[in-house]
């Protein structure tokens, strides 16, 4: 590991400048660094700005559309988005706002999107949703990486399932989660640190269990509960996938992979006005009471606290704001590269 | 295990007038039955006709309401109705109906319940809820079972979660399923077989593992898949009764060991009509094909065949409605028990 560090703001300015200068709108581009940002910060290393060096082929390919132009068809509560293949943060975005919109004015609301890309950590949205004094589950399908239960190949996604939920005096309740036994993207960092996996995390691709991150990488990541996880994962590709009109199983292109075709991701956001049920500062108070009765649960021998979902990346957000973000050398040498083909300077965003 | 077989019509019509007899209006007496059979035929044997002897002794305890007076508030697509500590299979179903209700008034729906009662399998409501042609997520918590990751004894319930969605010529997605590694009914039913239970089901009141089915039944029942188990039965207890006002973590009751209070058990319904993303038989097309091209993958040695959830269930379903259910010694002494008691011949139902 790398000992230079580097400040949150520094390097979304350095993201958001290489997305603007290589095409797409400065306020996409800011949307898009700041999603990578914020993963770095919240610790969430597999989904931060490793993730740039992809998101740039794709654009310089001409793989990704920045026109703006996202058709919405909206009938109620309900609402279908085309993320027109947008970078999948301004589209996730975007159905933030119609599910946030839908929310207050009807009280719930669904928002299905279709033609989307990878779109980071759903604990982007759920961030900026818990402050609207929403509750909101925000789904989305992905390339093929994991095997059905039985299965030995890649057929699902990794498909993350998430819920974000405001309390009081308590931080938010974010629970982000890749239906896998870990995110596909540890395995990634795992590989390009050179470090091996636990047992139990992949089969190689022959459907073996497997230590290593490479052979892992080419095989398949298990789904989290054996078939629990597999009947989730497959849920969130129904919605995400089957229902919004979005590929599903092999028909979510796999962004390293595919060059010809858009990846025709598939989101799933369901929004829900608190205040509908009770006032929100009952509701809050409530929260507080939950989270503060299991914190002070008795504690298994060893375990120093019980954390609330989302507890442990606040802390990192928090440290790593201080403290700076330190980034894989390979990461880094990809961002100077980047940035000395777009003339934006990394060393800026030292802290 | 008995060699005697019971038919379900039978078992059903059994069950329901024991209800009724005992005070329970005969509509609802049918429903409750219902909902205890269906899970039989399913080989849920652990939410089967095995909890009539507790909804029995509530009932006749004076600790059930049976007087039909449930009220209900809507605003639009989301409603929330209050249980009135009917028991819950009567609930839910009210509680269905409502969301199929608004899914078609407004395209979505959430229904929000507290008041209630343990209500059996989602099962139950989800295979009603496919027939209308959408999607049905039902939530529900329940007393406390499981830790939290890190903690020694339980506090929060082993809450399901449930998807439902229809197919074509598929049968439909059905996803039920406990947040713990199983559900503490299989617990319950191994306890009362005499049977041991696997490692990593279960830790005791001291929080170690166990294999002793007794002895997890005086401790605690361990979340799936970890902390992503946690967090899901976490989120469950949120959204069913912190936002909808009834019991959660330790403000939900046990049924076998609270006489004094009302469980006040919250459950979560949300519907989705799928006409309003796309024409239903495009929809259901969709799904067949998303199905077997899973079941259709390769399977690992000594797999026969990949799974879609709800399929095992669906099938023994057929199989005990033409070759009968079987019932542990102790469960058939009980119902004889209460038939003796009321007047109604278990014998009857014998296939
Ligand atoms: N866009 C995509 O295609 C995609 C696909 C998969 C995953 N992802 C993202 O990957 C990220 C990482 O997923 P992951 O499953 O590896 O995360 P993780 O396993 O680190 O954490 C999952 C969740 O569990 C919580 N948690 C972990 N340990 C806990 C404990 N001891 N007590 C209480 N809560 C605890 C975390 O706060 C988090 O909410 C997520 O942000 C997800 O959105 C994105
Ligand atoms: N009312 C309550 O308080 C309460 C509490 C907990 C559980 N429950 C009920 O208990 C029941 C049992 O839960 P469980 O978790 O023990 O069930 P389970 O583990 O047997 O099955 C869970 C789900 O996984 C599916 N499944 C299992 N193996 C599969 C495979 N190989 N491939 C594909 N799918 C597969 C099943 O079809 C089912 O949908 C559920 O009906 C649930 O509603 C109720």
């Amino acid at each position: 590991m790398n000992s230079r560090t580097y400040n949150a703001a520094g390097l979304q300015h350095f993201c958001a400048s290489l997305f603007s200068r290589a095409g797409v709108p400065a306020g996409d581009a800011k949307i898009i660094a700041e999603s990578l940002v914020g993963a770095d910060l919240r610790g969430v290393d597999s989904h931060g700005v490793v993730r740039t060096d992809i998101y740039m082929r794709r654009l310089e390919a001409g793989m990704m559309n920045t026109d703006g132009h996202m058709p919405v068809r909206q009938d109620g509560p309900v609402t279908l988005l085309d993320g027109n293949n947008h970078f999948g943060a301004v589209v996730g975005t975007k159905a933030l706002g119609l599910s946030l919109q839908g929310a207050k004015q009807f009280g719930n609301a669904v928002v299905g999107v279709k033609g989307s890309n990878h779109f980071g950590t759903c604990a982007y949205y759920l961030l900026q949703a818990v402050q609207q004094n929403v509750v909101m589950m925000i789904l989305s399908n992905a390339s093929q990486t994991m095997p059905p239960t039985g299965g030995i190949r890649p057929f699902i996604g990794t498909n993350p399932f998430s819920i974000g939920v405001p309390a009081g005096n308590r931080i938010p309740f974010v629970l982000d989660m890749a239906t896998s036994v870990v995110a596909r993207g540890k395995i990634i960092v795992a590989a390009q640190k050179g470090e091996s996996i636990p047992e139990g995390w992949a089969l190689d691709r022959h459907g073996n269990m497997t230590t290593d991150a490479k052979a892992a990488l080419e095989g398949s990541v298990l789904p989290v509960g054996g078939a629990k996880g597999y009947g989730i994962s497959m849920f969130i590709d129904i919605l995400c996938g089957v229902l919004t009109g979005a590929g599903f199983g092999k028909y979510v292109n796999n962004m390293y992979e595919n060059w010809q075709e858009p990846q025709n991701v598939g989101h799933f956001f369901i929004a829900i006005d608190i205040s509908r049920f009770m006032p929100v500062e009952q509701f809050k108070a409530r929260m507080d009471t939950y989270l503060e009765e299991i914190k002070s649960e008795p504690k298994a021998p060893g375990v120093e606290e019980i954390l609330i979902p989302g507890e442990l990346e606040h802390r990192c957000t928090l440290e790593r704001l201080e403290k700076g973000i330190r980034l894989p050398e390979s990461v880094e040498r990809e961002l100077v590269d980047w940035g000395s083909r777009y003339q934006v300077d990394l060393a800026q965003a030292l802290l």
